[in-house]
């Protein structure tokens, strides 16, 4: 209960800071989904989306996925609404196969956002991208796409990626296609680039000029926040840094860039906002449009948050926080307590 | 009944062919329209749409006009919808006149569509359209507008125009805004370009570079198949070609290129779906953005069936219905059956 | 009762001349609000949406500012219906607080429209604007952004500014930022340009290019308007012409083009129709683009009035009255009356 | 429109005393039915309804008959209403015909009713019914009713009754069944017992024990209050005492025994709200158990008029009212005012 | 489809007769129950009803059981529509086990309804129960409790029993309670009473008092009407007379008083209404209410078939055919045919 | 959160013993109210009010007052929710004033039932009424109507009474009307009768014939329930037997005849569903039609309380429960489990 009230906070500051019609709500279900057969998986799914049937609706509550869930089971409570409303109403999800609704390029959407955060931040720290190094912790849907994209797009040398079976580190860089195809077949990285390997828990704190921590949270801690070799960290994955971390951090301020979590990898959500929009438009953006409306919301944030620390002389983290939560305030304080 | 289902079941593939979120289905009325006074057409309208009352709407099934009913009927079921909701549901009908909210360029988008469709396999074909011919069989709203276009915006010189009155053929090319003035001041055909009549069986397997049979179903047949002198064939109309027909044509596919109906007259439902949409976000398009969305989504269609008919070996019907059914298939399969 | 059915009427016809798919309402409560209690205000305003409930509805009927309302009692209005709904329905008001979702530059929406039209206007007659004067009566939300706009952007020197504590004119031009600076200080004009001070009664008739009355109706009467010496009125405020005067004026059709209220003031109505589409498609548009389709449609409007005024030898005023008592008589005529 | 809201809120007060859960309301259509044709008279009926929908409903406000509709045009209500919202609803007005829900009895209710209240005070008066005399005035469905019930069930012996053609008294006693076949036959008693005609302007100061006005109001006034010669006055019609006879009564009131209008006609009200519950019941009662229900509740209201007016000493009609009122405010009070 | 529809119309009739606030509806499956698992013929159920979520209501249409269907398929198909609308609705099906609000005795109803209209028309007769005998065809639910009732609650003798199995006759009488407990035990009637086992082609024109043919359709017919030897003919099944064997019937009206179907077993229905009538009252009603209930309306209506019989020299299947036919007529009329 | 959720559950076995149609809810506000002014009184029972309307209807879910609540909260909730609904919806909470659809006779149901189910098991013990001593603890709506009614509708002769100010024991006897008197004027029973003080820890083991604890939950405990000296326990209120004194109370069965507090106090809920019942019909039922109701239902849970306890040997306190439990499992069974 604890934790997922917690998250739904969380949602409710990151979606202020990027300014989506959204407050934040979250639910789960205890349940482990791996065990469950796919008859079982779909029973569960429908069960829990009739039991939520009086607490959303597309102008309401909408939901997505997290972990656990995945786009079939987002097809599932979409249908699910649907057969109980009498017509197709998929914009009560967001996650969805394209078949019925999806939004072209959601999938790629954080790591896309992390990478043009990154490129915004090498710009105004006057970075040469030709000219730097990154180093990516995790290769899920976050982590390969940045990988990808760091290389291949921005044309940084990509010099260290990870899973939760191998870190790998070539100060010459690293072929990350290659990389992702390994995975495509095999599943981790674990047997890619087996003359690369590195000790996993010295990772983060190899050299380099861009940090990804894209896996899980609680990675950089007080214990190694201090020996960061990076210019720049990009929060990709929820809450990576701890308190004890970022107090380090705040006083590396000068040595290292952060972007806050709440601001990086806000991607994912803004394309999820954005694929609730084209359902109630009934009208499908181009994967083209979809990316430019993205970049242009992030854009926007980034430049809040760096004016807005700036002036009030604090973190990058406490001047997003500080965005967001004003924004809700603003909302409650205008529209004022009724009953 | 039975032809009402197919109808419906038609219009399905239509849709799903041109990504519209839409299913297909189809009503009708006993009745012969051209009998009625206009206080009896306008007592059946409504009572029509207040039978249907409890099966359409905005978000489940919409209306739009088929044979035998007008803007003016459109807008009889708008008013009655309206009335029974207590507000104006002008997206519950598409086909509206323009002053309750219909979209301009409705009425010529089946003709434009079918011209883009030509212009685009002349290109593939590189032939050259300022040294083809057309011949356009119809001169209602589809055939007019194709045969209008053809020659004044493609350079298409057209030997060809009928009606139900008349066939005229003149290899030195027909004055069709001329024709177009005729027809309407005199209603028909019948008296225009009288010493370029030829026998209407014998119109359609004259020479020409495009064919547009844009009048009625059925009428290249098993017979005159094998004698069509064109390189494209763009039906226009709903079926013009039999089963029989067909054959013949699959086994000519190096000689005659098909545009297979349910992708070449796509144009009608894609604007009323245009029109739907508008009504929903309740901003009208300009009629250049209405013509450009439909060129982009008939592009789009149009590649995909040359490139499946070609991966596959089929003709163009046969990959259009393809694409087509396998949508529905695939959106049926990540929603499931429940209960 | 019958004031309030008056201006019904009147955005009727408005909304009927700029093509926004509305009707027009109006309702009002009597009282001076400036006596009450922020506590008794919106005491007030909740109670009033609350009885409004059944009469209202984001396709029904929505709200606006008018008199002696502002962005604060929008957002109670919005945040009374939403609770009664259960969700946010912030497409039930227009006029509110950006931080719920009103629009950015609808404050300053009627005033750029204004000098959008004169800019129209002087193009059409060919006048250079650098080389022309304005005077403008009032200085509220509507006079000062068109002073300034009509100095600043369009070039014209503005030698006559007024509220209701004074009238200033200067032959040099006059300081119009400094104005708006001292106005946002002091509240008024009143200690502002003291030497430059001239008598309220005959700052209408001092020479100018342009004049635009946008204060309070019925300043330009039977008496004053054979003395008027611009060549463009603009009137910005409703009902700025008296009937007499506007018999006068049609005699000085020549002389002097009117660019009448019905039109002018328009801007506002236009945004505020924006600011509901976008809260129906729940996505906020740049200012960039709402001025954009703001001048889209005015550039429309004033063509057709232009039009009709030439082609039946009207007045600008009975052109553009014509245009949208039509286009309403047309749509009740193709719905027709039912029951 | 003030008739209309006076009729709304003496409703109220007679609602309130006999203790329905209903309020006031009361609307109208300024036509004269008599000079439409049924299919206009129809038309008019729908439209009103129609226009009503947003402010009536089983649960909100109902509608019935009053002056100027019957049956008939209840029944249009009830179709139009129905065919809105999709199934029959009749519970949406009273005063139906039987064959779509109406309740048996309902036309004699009223005239029932006032009997029912004549016999309880001549009881407690220790009158005996068979020694007493009573005059009706008017010969309507209460008029009637109540002449025909006084006499044959009752057993008191009906002197004098008359309608806006005639007035007949005949010490002797009048056949009232035989008026009844007479009017059934000819529309007016203008030809019945014509050798017992008197001045209509005298009629009400006959001597009798028993005076029910059952025509039209303000036939009690200042001038003849003074000479009624009755000991019960049972005030059927509403409103047929002045305020200036009202004072004069007040001081007769040991000579003359007035049941007030608010009481001694709400039968007629009361049956309505039977056949609304029975409507909401979907189950009919037998005409029977609608009168002993009828009976009890009148009962309950005459004694608690009757306890009242002893312990203020004050008038059966300031009782009755004050009853009234004073449930109002009660029910106002519980529930407060919100928002 | 016709039979659906025929059946539809027949409920019709026999709900005006019984004056049910009722029209007549009928849906299906096309589907042998027996041949289905439960598991199968839950998702039958569940997904019919799932389909007729828009065509049905508590006030809208309602379902009951008929042919292939029972008690446990009708709790499946309030849940599924309770669940669908979020609350317990059990008025939406009558025919629901007791545990979820179904009514006592409802199983019994239209066999006791049989027996009660049969000892009416004994008293109209004037024939003495004690010394008469019966022959029940068919042994369910209608004709055991029928012959159950016959004989210990009227007195009459049974002297034939019979089901698809074994027809037995004894002009001795039958021991019907010996032959339920058989049935309870072995499921049908064959190993029962064999000594007096009859050809069951013969069975109906057997010499008895009171016939009641209650398996199926049909079993009276132009062959043997005119053999048959009873005084009443009851139809407590559906169509047990063709229309052949009604004009024997018609011409031997003075030797069997039939007891028409659309009268006989009407209990069925009736207690159906006082199931929905009771679930919209949240309030049940005793097993005696509801028999004392169903016995009145019967009454009412056996009382005036038989006067419009004798009225109009019409047979008693006419007469009940013309009352239903006439109040549907009437009913229509007075609410008229919109839009 | 634990205590609300044991509630709720414990009045879903209630209301399934008395078979009432409603499963059980609880919901609470963290709140002293006897600390709040009238006015955040209001406001708090408003807002929750506002925040349970997804969650409650009609049909869905209603509420009644307990601990901590009154009559005054109950008008303000059901105003609440008809503001937001828009009608008065009076059958939304029970335990309302009279003035607003209250039932008569609700505040005594509670102890009368109790009374009339002593009355019951005296009878079925054969014990002469006349004869028998009570003791009754706590003197609230329950306790007091319950002392009274033994002594004046009874005849039993009350020796005890308390409150939490005092315990009275008279062996001849106290004067209950006296006692109550001295309530109302005093509050509590603290200087009633002082010569009769006992030690409130001895009182509920004095010797008697009827005990009724009618104060608080765990007054009867191991300790005490081996010194009972009575030969009926009704437990009037929630829960005044602990477990362990249960098992005391199971071996001495033959003694001591206990009414179970699921049983025992039902009439209260018994007459919130009466209330409710009255408010969906529209219709109120008289005082004695509730009692007699009342009793009804209270006779028939008490024959199978009893019933059940003989065959399966097992306490009163089981058998209710398992009655209660079993009527949930069927009701579960039957409709399913779905999706």
């Amino acid at each position: 209960m604890g934790e997922t009230a917690a998250l739904a906070m969380w949602m409710s500051w990151k979606c202020a800071l990027a300014q989506l019609p959204y407050g934040g709500a979250k639910g789960g279900v205890a349940v482990d989904p791996s065990k469950l057969s796919r008859t079982e998986l779909e029973a569960v799914s429908r069960r829990y989306m009739q039991e939520m049937i009086p607490f959303v609706g597309p102008h309401t509550d909408i939901m997505g996925p997290d972990m656990g869930t995945n786009e079939q089971i987002m097809a599932w409570f979409m249908d699910t609404y649907s057969v109980y409303k009498g017509y197709a109403v998929n914009e009560i999800v967001t996650g969805k196969p394209v078949a019925i609704g999806g939004t072209e390029g959601r999938r790629e959407a954080t790591g896309r956002g992390v990478v043009y955060l990154v490129e915004r931040a090498m710009n105004m720290l006057k970075m040469n991208p030709e000219k730097c190094t990154a180093i990516v912790q995790g290769f899920g849907n976050v982590g390969s796409v940045a990988a990808l994209s760091l290389g291949y797009k921005t044309g940084v040398k990509v010099t260290g990626i990870s899973d939760h079976t191998a870190a790998i580190y070539n100060p010459k860089g690293i072929d990350v296609k290659a990389a992702e195809q390994h995975v495509l077949k095999k599943g981790t990285l674990r047997a890619f680039a087996q003359d690369h390997r590195v000790d996993p828990r010295e990772f983060l704190t190899l050299p380099c000029d861009v940090l990804v921590p894209a896996a899980v949270d609680r990675v950089i801690t007080g214990k190694n926040a201090g020996q960061l070799k990076c210019r720049i960290l990009a929060e990709a994955a929820n809450g990576p840094t701890t308190p004890d971390a970022d107090l380090v951090l705040e006083n590396r301020w000068d040595e290292i860039f952060v972007i806050p979590d709440i601001l990086c990898n806000a991607g994912g959500v803004i394309v999820s906002y954005f694929e609730w929009v084209q359902g109630l438009q009934a009208f499908l953006w181009t994967e083209m449009e979809v990316t430019d409306k993205l970049f242009r919301i992030l854009e926007h944030s980034f430049a809040q948050v760096i004016k807005r620390a700036k002036e009030h002389k604090i973190s990058h983290r406490t001047a997003a926080m500080a965005i967001g939560v004003e924004r809700v305030i603003k909302a409650k304080q205008v529209r004022g307590l009724f009953p």
